[in-house]
């Protein structure tokens, strides 16, 4: 058996997901057909992230158990070549051997994501499905970064978890989350060791209610302090966000 | 009458370009079907530049002449509720009155375009119909940089140009051409007054000859003083391009 770690770059929006359901489409059961289809086997993918229906990544690690002999670059044409026959947006950016206690998902010591809002009142028609269209007002994504800080750190992040979420602890560590504006485009970024479910996209929706106004900066740590689901605002869309990178020890 | 002028985005891919054709959607269309819903009457769109099929605009200037009595922003609110009824991804993004001397594409006195390529062998996904996926080796985009300067000012671009082009002269000032790598793309910008049909395809399928190392730096140059299509290497494809901006007089 050889190890192959994959980079995926797909776009989510025909996906229930990365991970493998009963009804839909996902990103896990695409790339473990297309490589049932190279090697005649049923593998399993493990992937760094899970994400939801309709996110995207850029650079998404998993990886894949093989036991036919072949070389990681005619594994990986093979499969952009499976993948686009199949009509699914799902593209392996790079491919190769790792040693088999490499594992995709607990070996992962970062995760990032950014999440792109549009800032403007004109549809999307390029960014469509791409982006969240926020109509309101200009966007304070000043008082957005401010308000940002009070979740850098070490925290019991309940109240940006959803309830479907299986971690074993609320506690996580967040190393960044920053926000800046680029033109009418809103781009909040942040990085972690890992992230609860729905995690980027409560704290995302929370800083937006900052950015137009409704929300205090300091009501952000006061829903962090709350511990509650209740005192959530609303959760961003999932087309504005991205899974950018995951990193590994010794890379 | 009042002149109405628009500043709209699109994603050139459903259309068979901006105007108006016997068979198949135009730009054109789409924009005076939404006029006409919004204000009764049958306009005439009028556009600095004429975008072919699958060509993107980030900020196409137009402008229509309406009698009916309304604000710009009003008519830019319900014109972009009408596209996207429609299904049509086009958006107003400005809508502003103008004096009845200023004229979309007769005042205009200067077009930018872009063009996107991504180098690399993977498969588009997020880009898919947004950029022009150039497989082969790494492109050297110096190489193209050096190379583009032949193009750089006043020329008979005959060799740039398309059979089905109404221009009165091949000769135009071209202002800019440059090449850069941002990643794993190559973008290519330029500027003028005014373009060719197919002049930026044209210019853009030769360029990447030279990255790939198909043409020597000084065939660019060579194929413009032989004024014979014939010398063109192939125009690169309609979606990796963008119509950027339009300038006019005292903006």
């Amino acid at each position: 058996m050889t190890r192959f770690a994959l980079t995926l770059e797909f776009d989510g929006t025909p996906f229930m997901g990365l991970q493998r359901q009963a009804h839909g489409p996902t990103v896990q059961q695409a790339v473990e057909e297309a490589v049932e289809s190279v090697t005649g086997e049923q593998v399993t993918l493990h992937a760094a992230g899970r994400t939801d229906a309709g996110v995207h990544a850029l650079a998404m690690r998993a990886h894949v158990d093989v036991a036919k002999d072949i070389a990681p670059f005619r594994l990986m044409e093979a499969l952009n070549a499976r993948l686009r026959l199949a009509g699914w947006p799902i593209a392996v950016l790079a491919c190769e051997e790792k040693p088999e206690d490499w594992h995709a998902r607990f070996s992962c010591t970062g995760r990032s994501y950014l999440y792109r809002i549009v800032n403007r009142r004109a549809p999307l028609t390029l960014d469509q499905g791409r982006a969240w269209l926020v109509k309101g007002p200009v966007l304070d994504h000043e008082a957005m970064h401010r308000a940002a800080l009070a979740l850098v750190g070490k925290h019991d992040f309940t109240t940006f978890r959803s309830k479907q979420c299986q971690a074993d602890s609320p506690v996580k560590t967040l190393d960044r989350l920053s926000v800046r504006r680029q033109g009418d485009e809103v781009l909040i970024e942040t990085g972690a060791r890992s992230f609860l479910h729905h995690q980027v996209r409560s704290m995302v929706g929370c800083l937006v209610l900052v950015g137009l106004g409704h929300w205090r900066e300091a009501q952000v740590g006061e829903a962090l302090a709350a511990r509650d689901r209740q005192a959530l605002g609303h959760n961003a869309p999932p087309e504005g966000l991205y899974f950018v990178a995951a990193s590994y020890p010794g890379e």
